[in-house]
Formats: structure tokens, C-alpha cells, sequence
């Protein structure tokens, strides 16, 4: 089933990215994993840890690290990168500059560029010369890397235009424990690894006010009702909403104690200050600036987005948070099918 | 917005009952509360408390418990019906009775009969002769009674066949914490309710055998297909499964820790037998009936139901639980739009 054993690049040494390089490395492959701190690339290659990110988890010794991307870029087909969205373009220029070949670039990040408002199969397109870009395939759904690092069994979903770059991607990656699939509509696919993030948000919020899990899953329903309706507009197919980069993905947000946008909203919803929590963080939280990119798409796209239009409000606009997730609650629809029936009309209007 | 206050019947004093007499009653109604123990209803009287099925909450003291099934049933015209579902056939059977009226019936139980392969509001239409019934009204959603209880934001659907019944007990439900939707599809709300339960015991088998949240979400998210697609050829419309009497309900049962079926199958996936399992919970798991008569609807129906086929394994066939829920992870195809085609060519197929 797996494909040859082949030299593979990952860039990023955060904890998506070790996590994915733990399972290209559990199947075989040569893993030369790519961080910008030498202190973190030698704890990598002497310990076999990555005690910040990944913690407790023992690295296979096939992964190599180092803070050579030039190293790390030598003789390889396929290029994985795991940076945060804001770095995505710097990143990209920085590989065009060493490239030998053309590539298969495989993002796993989640975001949407604010102002551009380009997915980040697009953001790559934009940075890559042609000649130098075999495809992009996106890798997403209900994928903490914690649980991956476990080998806990975890389902995602991989998409490109030329399917055929996707497949060979699931081969490289499937695994016992880690199951690939296909999935063509690589718009939705990236709009719902991307706006869930928001929701996640929305979630924490209702949690640190104290709110319990009915409103939450009122939230998380309504959630994807909203992500739907945007990511069809938008040229995706819906039914991927349905799968597991679409409601899969965001449930795990939203519900799991690993998710770092559900924890960043969570001590929102308990009044400590946007600057303080996402210092306090220490990861990117992608929610704040998908937030962003999200509420100009719904104005682009002229679709209702009541959650991110209440969130972009508490984020930027300084409305309280109670305040907002009580509209929200008592804005619902009295007919429920009436939003339903919106999403249905507006899906076939675009078939 | 909410219509004159009436004298309501709740029959059923466990926590789901309760907690609707207590809507109810902070909605000013008179809420009659039958309870089948005598103890129960005076404690329920005279400290205002349901100890054993609602700690903790002070219960309004327009909520008035009694034994007598005659007493609670004088001078009505709506009848909450919060029995478990294999109690519902005999409550009925007393109502009936007594009845002096035609009542409106509003069932809050999820659950299909075995054999019979009835959905709640066919088994009452059954028992109740048409001058005696009104109308049936369902109201479903992601609601735990505890939350209800503490008066958290919660939204339910109501249905029925004609709708001015289901919006006549929408007005008595409706308030600033308890958001009352109304959905003309019957079958949709009544079998996402019902069968939830099933992918709840899944999810929980699936937590016991300390797999994470990742698959857990690949779970809910195909339990979701399974259900959605069942439910479409049984004449429900897709639409309702997005909404909170599908997913809604999925995920709170689920992911919280108030959910019984949920627990249940924890204990199954730490490897406890199911009489054990069952003897020890103390309350009704719905979600044991369900598995067999949803695995005679998929036979019926002859519609693929692969997580009901390997829990009704699990539970009635001593198939082990390690096996079973590694294989479903395991099957699931390649192509993940494969069978979210299906499914839309199946609900194509219907209109």
C-alpha cells in the first residue's frame, strides 16, 4: 500500500508538524524535520523529544532535525509545511530561494489571509514560481497532535486539484493508526479546517462564562450551519461539511481539552484581556486572525455569519462577551428550518 | 409571547421530567408532577428538591407532585409524557383510562420499540383512541436536564404533525434561558433523538478504551452519515440531521458528562459486562434498546449502518470491543466523498 521509502521534508517543529513527522517516520521514511532554533533541532536529534511541543512522546530515530532548510530541502519530491498561517508567504520564499525541483507542497495549517482573503493552497501558488510547483495538497480534520504522537487512532482528510498529488500524499502518510482519505473539494476542505477555528473560539467563550454543554452544542450546530453557508458561496461542495474536515474537525475544537483556540476563548469568556491571553498562550492562536478574514469574507460574500459578527465584535470592537453570546442564543431563528432551508436554496443555486 | 397559564401534566418525576415542570413552572404554568413513589413526591413537596434525579436544584414551588395519575390528569389539555421508553405503552394504556378529555401528548423520550419498530409518537397514537388525542407533539434536542436545571441556555425542537400544536407548546415552553424551535419534520427530529443514544454508547466504548478525542470525533462524524442516511429512507428530511435534533443532540451526548449513554459505554470500554453496566447505573439506558431496534431498521431499510452493526455485536453478541471498534476505524473507505455520495443519491432518490 505505502509507496518507496522516500527522503521527505517537514518545516516546522511545533507540535502538528513533529506529530506529523513521528508518522511519515513510524512508516519508514527518511524525516528531516526543519525548526528555525538550534537549541530545539539538537534536543530533537539527541534526545528524541520535543519536550515544549510534543511532550512525553519519544521521536523515532529517523527523524532528523535541523535548522538548515537548505539541508532539509536536499533531494526530496514532497515538502510538508506545518508554520503558522502569518508565516506561510515568508516561509515560501525562503524554500523558492533554495529549491532544486519542482515540489509537492502539503499544508496543514488552518487560516484564511485577513485583506487577501486567499486560502493557503493560494497563498502558495501566489509565492511559488510554476516551474517549481509540482501541486498543493491540503491535509486536514479531527487531528490533535497530541493524541497522533500516541499513535491514537485519528481519521483526516487530504485534497489538491490533481487528485493524483493527493494520493500519493495518503500513501505516504496512512497507517494503522492514522487514516487517510481523499476528498476532491479541496475548498472545503480548507474553509472548514479554517473557520472551525472561530466556533472554537465562540465555544471557549460559552465555557469560561460558566455556560454548559446545550449551549454549547447550540453554538457548535449553529456553527456549522454558518460555515456551510460561506464555504458554498464560495465554491465548495457542502456534503464536505458533513465529513470529517467539516463537522469531524470541529467537534474535536471544540470540545477537546487540547484545542488552543477553545482555551484562548475560554479564559476570554472568563474576562481576562485578548493582549494577555495570547501572550500568555505561547502558540498561535489561528481564531483571532481567521476571525478577521472571516468576517470580510461574509461581507465579500454577502452571507450571514452571526457568530463571527458577535465574535469579531469581542475580539476587535471591545463588546462584552456576555453581552454577545446572550444576543446570539435568544437571535436564533423561532422556526428552525428557516436557516436550514436558506443554506438548502443557496447550495442548489450554486449546482 | 407565551399564552395564558394553564394547569400542566408532567408524568414522569426523573430528571428529564423535572427538569421541563421546572421550565414550566418558571413560566408561571401549574405544573402537576407524577411521580410512581410516594416518598419522591413528598420530598418533592415539602423540600422542593428531586435529590436523587436533579441535586442540588431548588425546585419553583408552583410545581406540584402527586401519585394520583387521576388527580394530575383533571382538568388538562397537555399532557408531558417523561417515561423511558419501554414504560410508554402502559402509561398510555392509565392515561387513557382517566382521561376526560382529548389531550395534546408531548413526548421528551428517545427511543425506538423494538420489533415493532415504532417511533414514539406512533406507539402513542396507537394507545390513544383518535377522539381522546389531540395531536402528538415531540420536543427533542440537546438538552441535559442537570444544565435545564441550572437554568443555562438551552435550545430544543418541537414537532408535530399539525404544526399549531407544536407552536402552542412552544409558547409554553419558550423563555430567555430555554429557546424552543419549531421543525414541521416529524420523523427527522424523532429519529436523530432516538438514535444519538447508539453513537453516544460508541463514543463512550471508544473513551473507555482510552482512544482521544480524534477518534471520537470520527466516530460522531460517521455515526452522523449513518443515522442521516437511515433516516432519509425512512422519510425524514436530510436537512433536519444538520440542525440541533441532529448533530446538536449527536454532539452533547457525546462529549458531556452528564450524558448515561455515554457512560455506559465507558464502563463497556473499560471491559465491564453490560448486565453489570446496566444494574449499576441506577437510570434508564435508552441507548441498549435502541441498538436493536435500529438494527432491524437497517435491515428494513436495508441501509448501511456500520457502528450500530458493531455495537449491536458488542452488546448482543459478545463480540469484543477492541476488535470491533478497531475494525470500524479500520473500514471506513478511502475516498471519503464515496460515501457522502451515497448518502446524497439516497436523499435525491426520496424527493
Amino acid at each position: 500500500m505505502q509507496n518507496e521509502k522516500e527522503k521527505i521534508a517537514v518545516i516546522g517543529a511545533g507540535s502538528w508538524g513533529t506529530a506529523l513527522a513521528l508518522v511519515l517516520a513510524d512508516n519508514e521514511h527518511q524525516v528531516h524535520l526543519w525548526s528555525r532554533n538550534s537549541e530545539h533541532a539538537h534536543e530533537i536529534n539527541s534526545k528524541h523529544m520535543n519536550e515544549k511541543y510534543l511532550p512525553g512522546i519519544c521521536l523515532p530515530n529517523n527523524i532528523h532535525a535541523s535548522t538548515s532548510l537548505e539541508e532539509v530541502l536536499k533531494n526530496i519530491e514532497t515538502v510538508i509545511i506545518a508554520v503558522p498561517t502569518k508565516a506561510i508567504r515568508d516561509m515560501m520564499k525562503q524554500i523558492v530561494a533554495l529549491q532544486e525541483n519542482a515540489l509537492t507542497f502539503v499544508h496543514v495549517s488552518k487560516g484564511i489571509e485577513p485583506d487577501s482573503l486567499l486560502r493557503i493552497s493560494e497563498m502558495i501558488e501566489q509565492e511559488v514560481p510554476e516551474k517549481l510547483l509540482t501541486d498543493v495538497v491540503v491535509l486536514s480534520g479531527p487531528s490533535h497532535a497530541e493524541e497522533v504522537g500516541l499513535r491514537h487512532p485519528t481519521t483526516v482528510t487530504v485534497s489538491s486539484k490533481n487528485m493524483d498529488h493527493a494520493r500519493k500524499v495518503q500513501d505516504l502518510f496512512m497507517n494503522q493508526n492514522f487514516r487517510v482519505y481523499t476528498n476532491p473539494d479541496m475548498i472545503g476542505v480548507e474553509i472548514g479546517g479554517a473557520l472551525k477555528n472561530i466556533i472554537a473560539l465562540a465555544a471557549g467563550i460559552s465555557d469560561g462564562l460558566g455556560y454548559g454543554d446545550n449551549a454549547k452544542a447550540a453554538l457548535i450546530t449553529r456553527g456549522l450551519a454558518e460555515i456551510s453557508r460561506l464555504g458554498t458561496k464560495m465554491g465548495a461542495n457542502p456534503l464536505t461539511f458533513s465529513g470529517l474536515a467539516g463537522i469531524g474537525d470541529l467537534i474535536v475544537t471544540c470540545t477537546s481539552v487540547h484545542s488552543r483556540n477553545w482555551k484562548a476563548g475560554n479564559l476570554l469568556g472568563k474576562g481576562h484581556k485578548l493582549e494577555e491571553v495570547l501572550s500568555n498562550m505561547g502558540m498561535v492562536v489561528e481564531g483571532v486572525r481567521t476571525t478577521k478574514a472571516a468576517y470580510q469574507l461574509a461581507e465579500k460574500y454577502q452571507s450571514k455569519m452571526p457568530i463571527t459578527e458577535a465574535l469579531y465584535g469581542m475580539l476587535f470592537n471591545g463588546v462584552d462577551s456576555k453581552e454577545a453570546v446572550d444576543r446570539l442564543m435568544g437571535r436564533l431563528k423561532t422556526h428552525e428550518m428557516e436557516d436550514l432551508v436558506d443554506i438548502l436554496s443557496e447550495q442548489l443555486e450554486q449546482q
